[in-house]
């Protein structure tokens, strides 16, 4: 016999527990919270789930999480489209849109390079960055990277890939074309999403052109 | 517009944030986990908890948790069916079972009384227990409840429910049946000085016979 009385128990506290950071004995009391609601309320915490992965869909253009094709910043006139702020994931553009800094629209890779989990630059958005910055309506692209290693060589690859493509070259030569990076206020190593919104909003806009 | 770039995400991370002891910030983290992984797996969590309401049977002997309607415990032959021993809830039951410790079945009683948080003797399961009881054929209860005052409380209360049972004060007179509650002491492996005044106060009291 299992140590749990009911295999769906079981199963339900399995998949709870196949949560990073939640062990059994939490996932055990988190199951049976859900087992003292109503009925109602725990399909609802079901269905939330079922319909995550089918429903959300990733903005055609930043590839933010978005229930639309289009995700509202991009879709809104409000923002300024000549800037875009390339971040790793959804969480630094929710940090971002917090510190009520930057009116610009974003670019999410879904994540950095990095050659120690076998990520490289195809496994990331960076070719439809390269298209959208190509495409000659791009004043300014501000890199919001993590300020890790993995950040760096990201935003170092970034630079580069811009420089070559179409014209670009150009256009950073004339000043039409401003590649930027979060100021240093962030501390190094730490990720966005656990960075104060002040430290935040100031790296924003203490932004420093893009050394090489 | 929400912090959250999408409605299906929010509603997520909103069931995910309902759930005791889990902050927004985790519960966005989970949820944004799960979106990694591939459908299949998101299906099988959110089928989890679709089933554990619907599916999840409590034993019509003991009340514990079950797929069926007796429990592994109370169908087995080889438990010991005279000896009940009385716990808060499903918890208690693996704890115990887990010790090794016990070949008797089970009560659970699924909460204990608790005036300050309005549970009354009514809210959980002391009349089954009653019945149970007063059916004749048990020689021994085992007070398993907390060792608080909500527990001291709910022990007494079924003391006397059992004593004012059929037949059961004249059985408790002849000995035939034994209603004995859990030894409280200093826990195995514990040092006095950290042991709490009342514990350590108490264990000097009710000492016992040294055993060689």
């Amino acid at each position: 016999m299992s140590d749990y009385p009911s295999i769906v128990l079981e199963q339900a506290v399995n998949q709870m527990a196949s949560l990073p950071g939640v062990g059994r004995r939490t996932a055990l009391r988190l199951v049976l919270h859900l087992l003292r609601q109503p009925e109602a309320e725990v399909e609802a915490f079901a269905g939330a789930f079922a319909r995550l992965k089918k429903d959300v869909v990733y903005c055609r253009e930043c590839h933010n999480i978005s229930d639309t094709e289009l995700c509202p910043i991009c879709a809104s006139a409000r923002r300024d489209h000549g800037t875009i702020c390339v971040v790793e994931n959804v969480q630094d553009v929710m940090s971002i849109e917090n510190t009520g800094q930057f009116t610009g629209v974003y670019h999410v890779l879904g994540g950095i390079i990095s050659p120690m989990e076998g990520i490289g630059p195809k496994d990331i958005e960076i070719d439809s960055l390269i298209e959208r910055v190509a495409k000659g309506n791009v004043d300014e692209v501000i890199l919001a990277l993590p300020t890790t290693m993995e950040g760096d060589t990201t935003n170092f690859y970034i630079y580069r890939r811009i420089q070559n493509a179409d014209q670009c070259a150009d256009r950073i030569q004339t000043g039409e074309l401003r590649i930027s990076q979060i100021a240093r206020g962030v501390a190094v190593g730490n990720q966005l999403e656990y960075t104060d919104e002040i430290t935040l909003g100031r790296s924003i806009v203490n932004r420093t052109e893009f050394q090489a």
